[in-house]
């Protein structure tokens, strides 16, 4: 569905800015004026920026994370400890887990999680790689971090299926009660974890935050 | 302010689309990552679609609405009145009359609104174009459609003023209470003019929605 605006020109940027997700007509009107009140240089800098991350991206060919040379920042960091991997589903999850500075070791991006739905098999993900990687030796630890739903639970199963003919640990992030949340309205299940997974009180985890 | 992400190609990108109005650092990575997933084609459009709205834009010489040819779309339209008027704030404003279909006349955009506050004074808007277009004669009325606000109204006053010495009718859009609001929750200001500015009842304009 596409809108009419007072010239052709509105109407192609407004229609372009509104097939982004979570933008309404409303919204890419409201942008697309901003635009034409800002000077021409703001928005040649800012369609240069879309394109070339579209157009110059590039995909570490070990960790599958962006990257702009051979190999993604985190991977060429010699400082980073290569004997643990944590797998994720997305970009979005490294960027994440790197947000919260507790992770030292590299990373393995799936590209996605297996889906029968969707039509997502484990053929589609960069599993084989990541069993590539372990069975290269190094690896000591994989850690699974992945959503706590149902093709999350699958995913981490066929991989962890998957490595047990390695001499590599596999663990997956703690699943419990959020930090500030309350214990009366944390459905059974979480909770239910959360007692079986308890930790010493005084181990120091509790007073990162 | 700007955040750091995998890669600078993606600083870039999720920079510039956080730059825009009501856009957040999240929905910018949203958004860029969003591009990243789609076909090369789609950023390569999207990008088209701004920079010819930004840099191939031109301004109406009649109403400084935008077109792109000699003149606007409504200015150069024979079927629309001429006799009559629309002084409008922005180009915004002329969308949203024209999506009501109640309007037939031709606009006159002022580019803002008096506001000492923001240092924008009737100089920096087009009320001198407007007081020679009435100037030339053929037209019979002004109608004032500006925000009632402080400024609206001092502009409103203003350009008033500017065409009292002409043979031209000004008048204002109807302020009253919208269509579905209750009279109970109407601010007085409004309901009194509602009161004073009453309309014959089978007068036909309450059955237009």
């Amino acid at each position: 569905m596409s809108r009419k605006y007072a010239s052709a020109l509105l109407d192609n940027a407004v229609n372009a800015l509104a097939s982004l997700p979570g933008v309404g007509y409303k919204t890419a009107l409201r942008l697309a004026l901003y635009m034409l009140r800002r000077e021409a240089a703001y928005t040649e800098g800012f369609v240069d920026a879309l394109l070339a991350l579209r157009l110059k991206v590039r995909y570490c060919p070990v960790c599958h994370n962006i990257c702009e040379g051979e190999r993604c920042g985190i991977c060429s960091d010699t400082h980073r400890d290569g004997s643990t991997v944590c797998v994720v589903e997305n970009i979005k999850e490294v960027m994440a887990i790197e947000n919260t500075g507790q992770f030292h070791g590299l990373y393995h991006v799936l590209g996605g999680i297996i889906s029968p739905i969707d039509g997502i098999g484990p053929g589609d993900l960069e599993i084989d790689s990541l069993v590539q990687r372990v069975a290269d030796g190094d690896i000591k630890e994989v850690i699974l971090a992945l959503s706590t739903t149902m093709e999350g639970d699958t995913t981490g199963f066929f991989i962890y299926r998957k490595l047990a003919e390695y001499a590599v640990e596999v663990t997956a992030i703690a699943r419990g009660i959020s930090i500030g949340d309350e214990i009366e309205y944390a459905d059974e299940i979480t909770l239910g974890r959360s007692i079986l997974n308890r930790t010493a009180f005084a181990d120091g985890k509790m007073n990162q935050y």
